[in-house]
């Protein structure tokens, strides 16, 4: 059976469908359905299709116990991507600034430290996780809750295609597939499946990032909530989740520790010898350019020559002052 | 070997003595010292002194490795008051707004369920958790780090004394005894050693309110972190004891459930028949006088008149615009 037939079948009825119905329509569906017509299509369209069954699919996704029959994928990044180690960023669309500072911090730290990003695309602490990622010239994949060939929401199209140019935007859902409500915990369950954890940023008591948190530790996964305020209604899910056992989350490092990651120093080839002091001076923390001058012992002007030509090389990259070197890929 | 005699040499010699010393000094001091003069000296000026081996020693304290020889108290009520449920509510001198509004709140909620609240008198955290209970016309216990007859900081005097109306200041050192920085953490061991629970409000990291916590743990008593931001300093000692496992308190309902309490329906006698129906309305939770017309079906003039009257009783009291009704003490 063609988990490709599977996914365009449940397209095209407008229905989730993740094991081959009995049914007749489905044998009709099937037979008449031209799987090398259809990847060829995909193809013109620049996506992909990676089966169950399949070479690429993500063993953990695999591990759930209603996985995707196939994810489609856009980008120009291989499928191994997804088999990298993984974090989940969620929480509330309509966050707090204290929310969409913190996803921002987490994902530009856990991106930096070589993990992938895995969000949404939703407004608010989804979005900010994937543009933390981004300014640490990471990798960020984004799961959506419609078809493939759609940008939701509009609003962020561009960040889609910023997403796709180092990482990937996946689907359970083939082209044409609307965003609908029901669909998106649907989503949720592959947003926490492709995670070796879930952090919640900020979630309302009830709220879809909750629902992600339920699905990591159906999975077996470990979840992560933010402390916030106990006065403040964005934050009475992730403090709930607190109360129920999840690991306070205080930093990226607590994610890194968990996981056993260690984050690898950064590196960079062809730069000069100078410049590879300045980017050393980087290797635990992010620094601004006058921390550097004054523990290089450089001086000003050359730090700042220094830092443009790792800014070049993509070795290291600057938010809110802070300079980080960009960590090696795992 | 009367522990008054320990208790005033101590003073004396300016140390902090807990057990008989072996010195001839101690041995040439208890034999001059008339214990009954020194207790009509304390009576005087209406202060008392409790024995670790008297009855009216907190049971709690004495289970401590190193109980104080015994505790000075002030103010009018009983000794037994220090028997009773204890919560001792503690944090930052330096407290943030939230700091404050969350000590002050969980003071009153906690007062008003019955429960002695304990903190040490000190600014921000400390004092706004007394002025909770106070508000709650609750009972509120003051460990001084200082002689039993010092108001410190001065800035509570006024505290102090509206404290000793209705509950107790305590302190282990006898009248005279200066305030030093070496005698907090001391006193911080009485404030955990009389709760059954702990609740640390707002910490930055290496601060004497996680010592407390640090005490409540080593006594095996129960200690709660109330969550807040990971960007504030002022949160980072509480998300830190969360992270090695303290409870995160989101109410106070949190609190009197761990230590299976619960709360006691408001009681007024002598109350006519409309202000025990307005009430009855105020046995679950706080309500402003207009929910009360709306439960209660009572005209906005007779909703004011009850609650007039159940404030004279003593049977309600206001805050923020909210009525709620005092639970009988324990």
């Amino acid at each position: 059976m063609s988990e490709l037939a599977l996914a365009v079948f449940a397209a095209e009825t407008g229905g989730h469908v993740v094991e081959e119905p009995r049914e007749r329509r489905f044998e009709r569906f099937r037979r008449q359905f031209d799987e090398a017509a259809y990847r060829a299509s995909l193809d013109a369209r620049r996506l992909r299709f990676v089966g169950r069954r399949e070479h690429g699919y993500p063993r953990l996704l695999r591990e759930l116990h209603d996985p995707p029959a196939g994810l489609f994928v856009r980008g120009t990044a291989t499928v191994e991507l997804l088999a990298r180690p993984a974090v989940a960023i969620v929480g509330a669309r309509a966050c707090s600034s204290y929310g969409g500072q913190v996803a921002r911090l987490v994902g530009r730290e856990l991106a930096a430290a070589g993990l992938v990003v895995i969000s949404g695309l939703a407004r608010g602490v989804d979005g900010e996780a994937h543009r933390g990622a981004l300014e640490a010239n990471g990798v960020t994949v984004a799961v959506l809750g419609c078809g493939i060939d759609r940008d939701y929401p509009a609003a962020h199209a561009q960040l889609a295609a910023r997403i796709s140019e180092r990482g990937l935007v996946v689907s359970e859902y083939a082209p044409g597939v609307e965003p609908a409500p029901w669909r998106f915990p649907a989503r949720n369950r592959v947003i926490a499946g492709l995670a070796a954890a879930t952090v919640v940023v900020e979630a309302r008591e009830r709220s879809g990032a909750l629902i992600t948190a339920d699905f990591a530790l159906e999975a077996g996964r470990e979840v992560f909530a933010v402390p916030g305020e106990i006065t403040s209604s964005l934050s009475s899910g992730t403090n709930a989740l607190l109360r129920v056992g999840a690991t306070p989350l205080t930093s990226a490092a607590d994610v890194l520790e968990a996981l056993g990651v260690e984050a690898a120093p950064p590196r960079a080839e062809g730069v000069g010898e100078t410049a590879d002091r300045v980017l050393r001076a980087l290797s635990t923390e992010p620094a601004g350019a006058n921390d550097l001058v004054a523990t290089t012992g450089l001086d000003a002007a050359t730090v700042a020559t220094a830092l443009a030509e790792l800014e070049l090389a993509g070795a290291v990259v600057e938010a809110d002052g802070l300079y980080r070197g960009v960590r090696p890929q795992a």
